[in-house]
């Protein structure tokens, strides 16, 4: 990538994140109130919703936290991080030490979920806010949390659904995929064998079970070996959440130094390109059928953001990497894509919703599932990964030196 | 309606339910090997998943036996209702009396739900195959099945989810819409006090608790004595839903001969076509905010077929129960509309998900949701309802002799 594009692309990121997203919720989001944050803001950023989704308040304390640990010291942040943990530790935990899934406003329970998301979010919360204050207890309240969160999915009977006879076991993408991010943020405060060894498995299911080369392609649900189930649900494809899963990998294989990783991280993202990209209309699907028969899912073509902020990271990590033009090609093409429809030149911030033709669907900023996290986090890492990029520009103009300079992740480790 | 047009649209449902919806579900549906019907059929009517869902068999098993009781005696239908009461009773039911949600295709338990809908399509398969077949005995288990419905759904905790905690009281409108729909069915196997009690009861919540005049509106969600909750789950409209109420309404407005509640049902009807037509691309609003804030769902502003095949017998029915033109004319619109977009040319029947400005988003015919009910049921109640309306302009060019001279609904009750 050449110098210009470099500084371009930075500016963009940089800025969204600094001028635009960050102030569009730090203005809106904190409940002055009731603590915690509002995450239901219409396209000017007005409450239309005061229930709180427990994984947003998670999301959101640890976006605080990292801003103030990876951009700039600001009070104002370490407080809202402070403010959204002590939310989530008052009223987001059930007395069995696990996580509702949605409190009240105030924080009164509303529903509690058979998964554990709730909980990975509050863990990542915990330890990015104990590198921002330098509290080693949250730390190993995350570690806490993190040995709960696996207990609970390791633990055969332990989160069962009575409603679920049992006839069929399946597994999801979701939980190795949330498992290795959430390692890979609690590392940073403080590594213990237990991520190291929850990666290794998290790679181990990824690359064994859920990786399908008779599809090209990494399926949503497998059965608990790997096992192909020829029905609907067994062949969904989310080419975003793969795509997802590819950078952590890329960053774990840099973070290791081990190309054999870069290679299964980069299969991952080709594949997942080739099946979410709409060759009409552009952008990336949301559902694919592995056998391309009809998904079940009301939304499977439409353009949501966050499988485009996910695209945009993975691509130019990617081309940073290994040096590859290719992912250049697709980074330059799905950030086209993306800032042409999705963000809001009017009230600021990213529109979520877009229909399969790039029209907005809906103008909702945030709603139960799009809060403040998947925007911020890309800008954050882009920026940051350019920012590297142009430091290293200077010696290095093909930046192909993977496996022998590269550094750790962590570019603010304490 | 002019003769001419009521003989235009005759033929159109009648020959659209005889020639093409009936033969490309008959001709595919049944599992001739384990029993029961596929309803994961794609565009071309190739089955592309063989799970089933629990409602569906009951949907089909009803709508066999009600072919042959409204239609024809036809053997093969009476065969076809007999072999999907054989499939539920043999293997939909759990040993609580409740049923599944979802079984797979030799009929072991995939998933029981909270909610009481595979039991109401269960009970309408038995009453209708009772009619059908003369058999005494699946009038009495439809009343069963009926009185457990009624005892899960009013006994406080029975069927209360242990993921949600209770701090919100919520009831949502699908139960008493369904109750009404069920007991008018099970009514023409045989009238009991109980459907009675139970209609008055619907009609009471649905008027006293669901319809907010504030709003124009009948709300998907109140509280238990019809609280309004001003957040996103309690401002939910569903129009094609509260459309399909309307139209029970009005029949139930028939049967006993009560302007009052005709009046009730139109008020519904003309609200949620209000709120549901788009006055853009035309067509019905999947889901609405009834303060015009975003909605949560992914697929609000998609076109379903559902809610149009309710919406054209709706607006049929009103016009012929009340004479009333403007009926006629939102019958045309909604029918040119659905009939330019919906129907399949190539491969028969309907597709069932349409973008918001009409184009085809999914070209399934089947899912777990989408099977052979709402549009065959739609062709059917039409073809009746205007053979009754050729039938009588003979006599009277006006057919407004609402409260006077209507029949009951059963055109073909024993």
């Amino acid at each position: 990538m050449q110098p210009q594009k470099i500084k371009k692309y930075l500016r963009i990121y940089r800025d969204g994140l600094l001028k635009d997203n960050i102030p569009f919720w730090q203005e809106r989001a904190p409940d002055r109130k009731c603590g915690g944050f509002f995450t239901f803001l219409d396209r000017t950023g007005a409450v239309y919703g005061t229930d709180k989704p427990v994984w947003i308040m998670g999301r959101a304390a640890w976006l605080f936290a990292r801003l103030y640990n990876a951009v700039e010291k600001r009070r104002e942040w370490l407080k809202l991080a402070e403010g959204g943990i002590d939310f989530l530790e008052k009223h987001c935990f059930d007395s069995d030490g696990r996580m509702f899934f949605m409190v009240t406003r105030s924080g009164k329970p509303l529903r509690k979920r058979q998964y554990l998301f709730s909980e990975t979010f509050c863990a990542i919360a915990f330890a990015e806010y104990a590198i921002a204050s330098g509290r080693a207890e949250y730390a190993a309240r995350a570690e806490n949390l993190f040995r709960l969160i696996l207990r609970y999915h390791n633990t055969p009977g332990l989160l069962k659904s009575k409603t679920r006879p049992g006839t069929r076991r399946m597994k999801g993408h979701s939980m190795p995929m949330i498992l290795l991010a959430t390692a890979q943020v609690l590392r940073r405060a403080g590594d213990k064998d237990i991520y190291r060894e929850t990666i290794d498995d998290t790679v181990f299911q990824l690359e064994r079970h859920f990786l399908k080369p008779e599809f090209n392609a990494l399926l949503e649900s497998v059965g608990p070996r790997g096992e192909f189930l020829d029905e609907p649900a067994g062949r969904v494809i989310n080419p975003g959440h793969a795509i997802e899963t590819s950078w952590f990998l890329m960053e774990e294989a840099r973070f290791r130094s081990d190309k054999k990783l870069l290679a299964l991280a980069l299969k991952i993202l080709d594949w997942s390109l080739e099946w979410g990209w709409d060759h009409k209309y552009g952008g990336i699907f949301y559902y694919r059928d592995c056998r391309n028969r009809p998904c079940e899912q009301y939304e499977h073509d439409m353009k949501l953001w966050w499988p485009h902020n996910e695209a945009i990271y993975a691509t130019l990590l990617a081309h940073f990497l290994t040096g590859d033009t290719k992912y250049a090609t697709w980074h330059a093409r799905i950030h086209a894509w993306a800032y042409r429809r999705f963000p809001d030149r009017k009230y600021g911030e990213w529109f979520g919703y877009l229909h399969r033709d790039g029209t907005v669907s809906s103008t909702c900023k945030g709603n139960a599932w799009k809060g403040m996290f998947h925007v911020p986090r890309m800008l954050l890492n882009c920026w940051k990964l350019l920012e590297e990029a142009a430091a290293d520009k200077a010696v290095n103009p093909h930046f192909t030196r993977f496996a022998c300079e590269m550094r750790p992740l962590g570019f603010d480790a304490p």
